[in-house]
C-alpha cells in the first residue's frame, strides 16, 4: 500500500472554495439574480454529502438511544416566541444614520466612539495608547477615528463606567447616552436616530388580512423559527403519553431554521437559512444520572472549561468524561453522556479529532434559556466555531409555555415507595359550629384552618383540658399575620369559645403515590451546514506531484457517491458490464454513479477525487474478456484486481466499514498496470 | 396461514382520526396556543412514515435515475418570482366588507350575487328557477339571497354576459362591478372596498432596515416558495455544467413549501406548510423519447384524458402507456415513462391500485407555466385528491429567467453532422466606399445588410452587368420597410451608385456545429402529507371480532417501526435477550422498538397494530430456556416460532421483501400457543 503525504502543500483555502464552487458543492442562492448575502444552494454533490451526515445523525442519534423523531412546522405564532423570551431577547438593538440611513449596531457604536476618545484622552495626556483591540474585533466593526483631546477627569471615569456595563443598558438607554455625549455616525457625522429593536427572527403572517365577526380567523403574526426547540416542547404533552408516561426520554428533530443575520458572511459558516438537528432529552431535575453513562465514562474528551477561559487561557484539558464528571466540571452524567457522543459523531464522519474541543459557556455568554453549555468547536480557516451546541435549558421553556397557556407540561410519577406523612387535622362538628357562631363560623374555620402543625398540637393540648378561651387577640398571636387581615371583624367584638364538641383535633396518616414535576432538558443542537464546511476542510488536501490535483478524503459514510464505475469509453461493448456492476452494487445497498464521459480515465478520477468519491471500478476490455475488474482507491491511488464479484465483495465491506483499504490489499491482488494519467 | 376479512366494518373516518391524534401520528400545531388552521405537526410515527416516504423516493427516483438531487432555500427575493409569475398570478383577488372588515374573493362575491339577482329575475317572471348549484359549490362558499324583482331585458342579458367571462375580469375591473351594480356584502348589506391582490405566497424581508451608501444590502422584499422548482431553474447553468453539458437529466428535491390558504381544512389535504418533492427532467423539445420507455411501455394505467371529461364523463379507461402515447393521448415517452414510475411508487408504498388514477388537466385548469399536465389523484373519504402532479412546463420558466436576468439557460450542443449551409455575402471595399460616400457609407451598408437571400441574388445579377443606379426609390422597392425609417436621409437627396469595384456579392458556405436550445422541463411534483394522509386511509381497518381494534396494513417498506420486541414482562431475566435481538436486528440495518411497558401482550400488540407494526417477537421462559422465539404477522395474527437466530433471518427478509408472509409460514413451523388477549 502506498503511503501519501497529504500536507506537502499548506492548506489553501481559496484553493478549496475554488473546487466546492466549480464542482457545485453548494453556490450562493439566487446567483443569477446577484444572490442574496447568507443564503446558498446545495448541489448535488453538497446535498448527497448533507443527506449522508443527516442519515447517519439519525442513526447514530436517534435510531441508538430509541428517541422520538418530530417533523414540527417552520411558520410559527408570534405568541410563541413572545412566551419563549426570543421576541424580547432574540434581537439586537439599532441605530439609523438620521441622513444617510446607514444601519449600526448600538451598543457597536457606543463602544466605538466612546473607546475612541478614551484613547485621544490618553494620547492627550501622554500616555501610551491603549493596546489595540485584537484581530477579531477589528474585522467586525469599524472603527471610530481616535482625535486627540484631553477630557476632564470626571469624564475620563463616566465614560470608563459607561463602557464596563455596555451589556446592560437596554436600547433606550443607548439612545441616551448617544444624545447626552454627542455620540454620531463616526463614518459621515451625522446624528443617529432612536434606538430601534432589530430581531434576528423573519416576520410573517398568516391567513387574509381582516377580520371575521364569526370568528374565522384573521392575520396572525407569526415568525419563521429560529430553531426547532419550541416544536418540541409544545407537543411535551403528546411526546410524553407516548413514551408512557415516563422519563428520561429524548425527542429529536432535522429541520430548517432562519435568522435574519445583521450582515451574514464566512460562506456557510453564518447564513440565514440552516438545516439543524436537535435533540431535546427530558429527564428529571433530581435525577440527572444516564443509563449507559457508564458505557462512556472512559472517553477522553478534550475540555475547555469556564474558570480556565476567565483566567484568561484557553488551554485544553485531555480528560476522560466520567473524571470530568465526578470534579464537577461537566454538571451531570446526561450532559457528559451527550458530549461524548456527539465527539463519536463528529468524528465518524470524518471530522480531525485534533481540531475538536469542547468549550464550556462563560456566565455571560449563556442563551437567555440556558443555565450550562458547552460547544463542541472545530477549528478551521477562521477559528475555532461552534457546530454544536449541548445547553441545560434546565425546565425555563416548559415552565414558561405552561404559566402562558394554563396548559401543565410535567410528569406524574407513580412513587415506588408512596411517601407517608402523618398530620393533625382539625374537624367541626358543622351542627354545633353553625348554631353557635352563625354566619361568623367561617371567619373561625378559616383561623383554625390557617395554623400550622405546632399550634394545631397547642390547640389539642388545650382542648384536651377543656374547653378554650381564645379572644380574638389571642389568635393574634397563634397565627401571625394571617388573622390580621381579620382585624375589622374582630373590631366587632367577636368572641370565640371552642370546645370539644364544636372542635376535635386528630392525627392522621396521609400517602402521596404520584410525584408531579417539570422535567429539566439537555438539548444538543448542530449546525450541519457548519458541520459540513469544516469537514470539507479536514478532507482537503492536493497532490503531492501537482497542487493543482485536490482530493477530497471523505469517508465512505459521508461520501456523496460510493463508488465510481469508469469504462474505458463510452463504446457500447461496456454497456452489459456497467449495467451488471451498477445493479449488483445498488442491490448491495451502494451508491454507485457512471462515468462514461468522453475524456481520459485519469481525468475522470481526478474529476472525482474532487467529488470525494472513495472508490473506482475501472471496466477494460480485459473485462469484457476475462470479468475482471480493477478497483482504485482515492487517498492512495493504489489499484487492486480480481473477478468482479469478488470485487464487488470487497468493495462493500470497505463502503460499510467493516474492513479498510490496507485489509482490502490483502484480499486482492496489486494491479501493476500502469495508470492513465492525462 | 389466517385468512383476513378487512372490509367487516365499513370504512369511518372519525375512528381514523382518532386513531391518528390518540397515537401522535400527527396533530394540529401550536395546539396548547389554540392551534392555527393549516398546520400540523408529524409525531414520531408520522414522521418516520414520511422519512420512510421520502427515503422510497429518493431510492426509486433520485438513485434508480440517477438524478442530480438540490437542496436550494426557502427564503427567496421578490424578484424571483415576479419573473416567474407568481406575485402576479399566483393570487386570488378579495374585497373588504367596509364596516366589519370581513374578507370575501372578489369573483366569487361578484358571481353571487349576479347570479340571485338572475334568479330573482326569472323568479318574477314566472319562469323556473334556475337549477341549483352542485353540492361543492354548495359548501365553498355563502350564496347571496334571492330577492324576487323583474330586472329590464337589457340588464339580464348583460349580467348573462359578465357571468360568462367572470374568470377574465381583472382586480380592478371586478371593483368597478361592484360599484356599477352596487354590489355589496350579502352577510350584511355593507359596502365592500376596492380588490386588493390576496397573493397565497406568505411574504417577509431579509436584511436590516436602511440603505448603505457604500452597497451594503437593504432590506430585501422576499417570499417563502410556494414550490422548490425555481431553486431548480435559477441553478439550470450549474447543473447542466455538473452533466457534463448533456441533456436529457434531471434534478431532485425533497423540501418544505409554505401557500398561505385564505381557508384551509381537510387536515393534511390542505395545509399552508407542506414538505414535497419535485423532479424537473430537462429534455431536448425536439425530442421528448425516454431511453427507458421501452422497459415500461406495456404497463397498464387508469387514465382519464381532458376529452372524456369535456364530454361530461369521468369513465378511466385501462391502457397501456405505450398505447397511450402511440395515440397522443399521454403527449411523449417522458411523460409516459414518469406516469408509469409515479403509479409504481404509489402502489410500493401501500396506496390501493383501484383507488388511483391518473387525470389530464383540462385547457382552463392548467398553472400559468404548464402546458400539459396529468394528476395522479387517489381516491378517499372526501373524494378523488391529487397527490402527484405531473406537468409539462415546456421553456417557459427558463425562458422567462434568461430574459429577465440576460443570462443565457440553454444547451449548446454539437451537432453530430454539421449543418452546412450556402449564402450570399456582401462585401464592401471599404477604401471605395469611404472615397465615395463618406459619412453616409453606414447608410449605404445598412440598406445592403438588411436585403435577404432573393434581394441579393437579383443585385448580384444587376452588378454583374455592370454597375447598378438604384437611387434611392429604388431601394425602397427593394427592402419595403428598413430603408423606410431612413427617410430623412433620403430627403437630403442622397444617391448610391453602385459599381462592382465599391460591392461584390459572393456564395459562401457555413458550417454550424453547435446547436443552441432551451430545453423543456417535465415536471413530476410530489405533495408528501397528501399521499402520507391517503395512505393511511388506504391501510385503515378494524378487527372482524372487535371494532375498536384498529389497525394500520401499512407495508413494511414504509411501516415506522419494523419489528416491535415484547418481553414477557419488565423482569431483568429478559433484557440480555432484548439487547441480543434488537442488536441483532440493527446490524440487519431494521428499526425495532421494545415494548416492556407493564400490560398484557395483547394489549401491547394491539396497541402497536394501531402504529403499523407489521411484526412483533416475544420473548418468554422458553426463550431464556430454549432460546426460541415467536413471531407475530400484524394483519393475520398468525404466529411462527423458531430459533432466535433462523426468525431473525425470515424476519430480515421479509422486512426487505424479499419473501412475504405465506413464505415465511413455510420457513417456520406455526405457533399454536394461545396469544394472550386482554
Amino acid at each position: 500500500m502506498s503511503v501519501v503525504n497529504k500536507s506537502v502543500h499548506p492548506f489553501d483555502k481559496s484553493r478549496l472554495d475554488a473546487l466546492l464552487n466549480r464542482r457545485f458543492f453548494y453556490a450562493p442562492a439566487f446567483e443569477i439574480y446577484g444572490g442574496v448575502a447568507g443564503l446558498y444552494d446545495y448541489g448535488p454533490p453538497g446535498s448527497s454529502l448533507q443527506a449522508n451526515i443527516t442519515a447517519e445523525w439519525r442513526k447514530h442519534f436517534i435510531i441508538e438511544d430509541h428517541m422520538l423523531e418530530l417533523d414540527t412546522t417552520i411558520m410559527t405564532p408570534a405568541p410563541v416566541f413572545e412566551t419563549s423570551g426570543h421576541v424580547a431577547r432574540f434581537a439586537d438593538w439599532m441605530v439609523k444614520d438620521t441622513k444617510t440611513g446607514d444601519v449600526l449596531r448600538a451598543d457597536h457604536l457606543v463602544k466605538s466612539v466612546l473607546e475612541a476618545r478614551l484613547a485621544g484622552d490618553r494620547e492627550a495626556r501622554g500616555l501610551a495608547a491603549q493596546p489595540k483591540d485584537d484581530e477579531k474585533d477589528k474585522k467586525r466593526k469599524k472603527k471610530a477615528k481616535t482625535v486627540v483631546v484631553q477630557l476632564a477627569d470626571e469624564l475620563v471615569k463616566e465614560l470608563e463606567s459607561i463602557l464596563a456595563q455596555l451589556d446592560n443598558y437596554s436600547g433606550p438607554e443607548l439612545g441616551e447616552l448617544c444624545r447626552k455625549y454627542e455620540i454620531r455616525n463616526p463614518d459621515t457625522d451625522n446624528e443617529v436616530g432612536e434606538p430601534q429593536q432589530f430581531n434576528l427572527m423573519f416576520a410573517s403572517s398568516i391567513g387574509p388580512t381582516g377580520q371575521h365577526p364569526g370568528g374565522v380567523e384573521i392575520r396572525c403574526p407569526s415568525y419563521l423559527r429560529p430553531e426547532t426547540a419550541q416544536g418540541h416542547f409544545l407537543n411535551f404533552s403528546r411526546l410524553l403519553e407516548f413514551n408512557n408516561g415516563r422519563v428520561p426520554f429524548a425527542s429529536a428533530q432535522i429541520g430548517r431554521s432562519f435568522r435574519n443575520e445583521i450582515s451574514p458572511r464566512a460562506g456557510l459558516l453564518r447564513v440565514r437559512e440552516f438545516t439543524m438537528g436537535e435533540i431535546e432529552h427530558f429527564v428529571d431535575p433530581d435525577d440527572k444520572s444516564h443509563e449507559k453513562f457508564r458505557e462512556v465514562r472512559d472517553t477522553v474528551l478534550s475540555l475547555l472549561d469556564r474558570h480556565v477561559q476567565v483566567s484568561g487561557s484557553t488551554q485544553v484539558t485531555q480528560m476522560t468524561i466520567g473524571e470530568a464528571v465526578d470534579k464537577g466540571i461537566v454538571a451531570n452524567e446526561t450532559l457528559g453522556y451527550f458530549l461524548v457522543r456527539i465527539n463519536l459523531f463528529l468524528i465518524k464522519i470524518g471530522i480531525n479529532p485534533k481540531r475538536l474541543r469542547f468549550r464550556q459557556h462563560m456566565g455571560n455568554e449563556m442563551a437567555h434559556y440556558a443555565t450550562d453549555c458547552w460547544d463542541a468547536e472545530i477549528e478551521n480557516a477562521t477559528g475555532w466555531t461552534e457546530c454544536v451546541g449541548c445547553a441545560d435549558r434546565a425546565a425555563y421553556d416548559l415552565s414558561v409555555h405552561s404559566a402562558r397557556t394554563g396548559q401543565p407540561l410535567v410528569v406524574r410519577q407513580a412513587l415506588k415507595e408512596p411517601i407517608v406523612t402523618e398530620k393533625e387535622v382539625p374537624e367541626f362538628n358543622k351542627k354545633v359550629l353553625g348554631k353557635t357562631y352563625g354566619r361568623d363560623a367561617g371567619l373561625l374555620q378559616k383561623a383554625v384552618g390557617e395554623m400550622d402543625e405546632s399550634q394545631l398540637i397547642r390547640l389539642k393540648g388545650e382542648l384536651a383540658q377543656g374547653s378554650v378561651y381564645p379572644p380574638i387577640t389571642r389568635l393574634h398571636e397563634i397565627d401571625g399575620g394571617s388573622l390580621y387581615r381579620q382585624a375589622t371583624i374582630s373590631a366587632e367584638g367577636k368572641e370565640f369559645i371552642l370546645t370539644p364538641d364544636l372542635l376535635a383535633i386528630e392525627r392522621k396518616t396521609f400517602k402521596q403515590s404520584i410525584r408531579e414535576f417539570t422535567p429539566n432538558v439537555i438539548e444538543p443542537s448542530f449546525g450541519f451546514g457548519r458541520i459540513l464546511y469544516t469537514l470539507l476542510e479536514h478532507s482537503f488536501w492536493c497532490r503531492e506531484q501537482d497542487i493543482e490535483r485536490g482530493v477530497l478524503s471523505l469517508p465512505p459514510v459521508v461520501a456523496p457517491t460510493k463508488v465510481l464505475i469508469v469504462p474505458l469509453s463510452a463504446k457500447e461493448e461496456f454497456n452489459p458490464l456497467v449495467q451488471e456492476v451498477s445493479t449488483k452494487l445498488r442491490k448491495a445497498g451502494i451508491f454507485s454513479r457512471v462515468d462514461d464521459s468522453n475524456t481520459s480515465i485519469g481525468k475522470r478520477y481526478a474529476r472525482n477525487d474532487e467529488l470525494g468519491t472513495p472508490f473506482g471500478v475501472t471496466l477494460d476490455f480485459a473485462s469484457v474478456q476475462n470479468r475482471t475488474m480493477t478497483l482504485r482507491e482515492r487517498d492512495t491511488t493504489d489499484q487492486l484486481i480480481g473477478p468482479i464479484d469478488d470485487v464487488i465483495t470487497v468493495l462493500t465491506e470497505l463502503v460499510q466499514g467493516t474492513i479498510d483499504w490496507p485489509a482490502a490489499c490483502k484480499r486482492l491482488p496489486a494491479y501493476d498496470g500502469v495508470q492513465a494519467i492525462d
